[in-house]
């Protein structure tokens, strides 16, 4: 095997499917990268068995070939090269990747191409297509409030289900939930319409295609197992499904509020973060007390002291005052741009909803703390 | 007491103390800093017990008085508050600072200022001055050496010593050493003389100091026990020496070299970083073989592979292979500027000294390893 290419092209190529790399080094194999040659282009594979990634790059291929290479050596190698072109080679006698770049000579040990496991990375099933914005928006408004916490794996996700011929994205950790609703292209997707659950590990790699492929229409298909992303015939992700029933999540939106709350966004915003200062390190825990057109927010720290806020708010329903675990606030409120936000509630342990209507398709829901 | 003052200017003064609040939690007092009026004046300062520092900003003084608050608390409060003015007043009765800033309003807990370890942040004794480029130039070409292990305290820091009129900045850790001479606007200072060692979280907050000051005249004076540090009358520091005798650094500087090996310290730095990848990761061990004009890098990982790079050199003397600990020649190298450097050496065992034209006061020494 013979390959001539540029040191950037192979270094940004690694450099997307690194993440994947797995980190728990459960098999030596699984820190090695597949690089293949493919008529005038190499794939580059990476995988830990749940997540996996293939970038397709251009190359002067002179001899056909495959191999597999420590990904985090190679890429630490091409980070130090001059910009320039390099050039590989099988040795085949003493095992070894020869990297030659003018006067600089590399021999890295390499693993044979059948040792690396097989990844699958399209099937023709069950596909649907979305702009790279609704794949980031997705991500954006929903992937904060999943759960953080192995014991409960059925939380540990962003959960897509197709809706009246709609795709919504919902996540929670049973504390607070985030739901989006966006088109879908196609509909009638069998497996959407069961559901499934996106890892967060398969999340952050999707954010990372629909960051690389801005303004692009995205690719994808699910079967019973894997969720398939393919970005212009380029950049390919397979994502193990999390294998589990989602929650009831319905059972914890309100079917109706009494009272709404309105005000601006970015105010809001920031008195939640600085009334936040003083509160408890462990349970967050700041006071809303609702008033005829004045909300004040305070918090009570043991050994620091206490903080009060008082601003200007839309509302004229019951006076109440609810207690939150501010960083849910702050999580939720960041979701939002700015402008006006409102917030709907029943009473002070009911969870409350908060929407915009600068975004409809949108909403974030927080259970009270138990003052 | 009561203070008006511009948010910015109490959050910036902070931000240089915050560095040196006790992280140890060895005592309550040690996490906040103490505060006090002098005349239309705060000082705000903070202390380890090891080093101290005070900031001096302006503000409105309606009624003296001081008191100790909690140093990161306050800080993370100014982060959020708007960039305006801000009101501080004590609460004799219930032992807090009442902070305001419009509807923002914040009850912090305090400490009395009796409470505080008293500082001195100025002796008259032995005092000199070096401008900010030289302290920054002496921890920059020496701090890397300075060793990183409790163990031996007595190498913890940099060495300052003045020796024929100039002040000597010296740091190893028993494998390479550095060492810089600069001019002393003051000779026969007494304790100079004798030789002082600074420690790592002094010469952090020096380094400071010398960046928030450039192109300044900073005073100094040392007693048997500090290092005081004054820039402008602004922000000062006190610094406990390392109670301990330097070792006997002189021995390890060779009298004289008989080969010298002459190259472009770029070209010789990136070389040594691409070889590094290849060497074993707790030894760094990489070898230069001097050949006629010709500098041969290698190095070998047992289960990465093995890297080699040939470079023009200027050197006609006897051929030999020396192993390095590339991390060494790494730090050695970063400390030169671009240009020419060299290399001088007796044989494969002993220290070899890196030197620069363009800095004739500075050199950098290392020790071979046993190949």
């Amino acid at each position: 095997m013979k390959i001539r290419l540029h040191t950037e092209d192979l270094k940004s190529a690694l450099n997307k499917v690194l993440s994947v790399v797995d980190k728990r080094n459960s098999r030596p194999i699984l820190t090695y990268t597949l690089i293949e040659t493919a008529n005038d282009q190499l794939n580059i594979s990476a995988t830990d068995l749940e997540v996996s990634s293939k970038v397709v790059i251009k190359a002067q291929v002179d001899n056909p070939g495959k191999f597999c290479v420590n990904a985090k050596n190679i890429f630490d190698i091409l980070k130090e090269l001059p910009g320039t072109e390099i050039e590989l080679s099988l040795d085949d006698q003493s095992n070894t990747l020869k990297l030659n770049c003018g006067d600089i000579h590399y021999s890295l040990l390499i693993y044979k191409a059948d040792d690396f496991p097989h990844l699958v990375f399209n099937q023709d099933v069950n596909k649907f297509k979305l702009s790279s914005e609704q794949l980031a928006n997705i991500i954006n408004k929903t992937s904060y409030a999943v759960l953080n916490d192995e014991t409960r794996l059925y939380l540990n996700g962003i959960y897509l289900q197709e809706i009246d011929s709609k795709l919504r994205a919902v996540a929670t950790d049973g504390h607070r939930l985030s739901l989006l609703e966006t088109d879908l292209s196609e509909n009638n997707n069998e497996t959407l319409i069961n559901g499934i659950i996106i890892p967060r590990k398969g999340i952050f790699e999707i954010k990372k295609i629909s960051e690389t492929y801005p303004d692009s229409e995205i690719e994808l298909s699910v079967d019973d197992t894997f969720l398939y992303v393919n970005a212009k015939n380029e950049y390919f992700l397979s994502v193990r499904l999390i294998a589990r029933e989602y929650p009831k999540y319905q059972a914890v939106i309100p079917n109706k509020t009494t009272y709404t709350m309105t005000t601006d966004r970015n105010s809001f915003f920031d008195a939640i973060r600085r009334i936040k200062i003083m509160s408890n390190e462990k349970s967050n825990g700041v006071r809303l007390k609702l008033s005829d057109q004045t909300m004040t927010l305070t918090a009570n720290h043991p050994s620091l002291g206490d903080a009060m806020e008082t601003m200007p708010v839309d509302y004229n329903g019951k006076e109440m005052e609810i207690g939150f675990n501010a960083k849910y606030l702050i999580d939720t409120l960041h979701s939002f741009d700015e402008g006006e936000i409102s917030l709907e509630l029943n009473n002070e342990l009911s969870p409350i909803i908060i929407k915009s209507n600068s975004l409809p398709n949108y909403l974030g829901i927080i259970m009270p703390l138990k003052l």
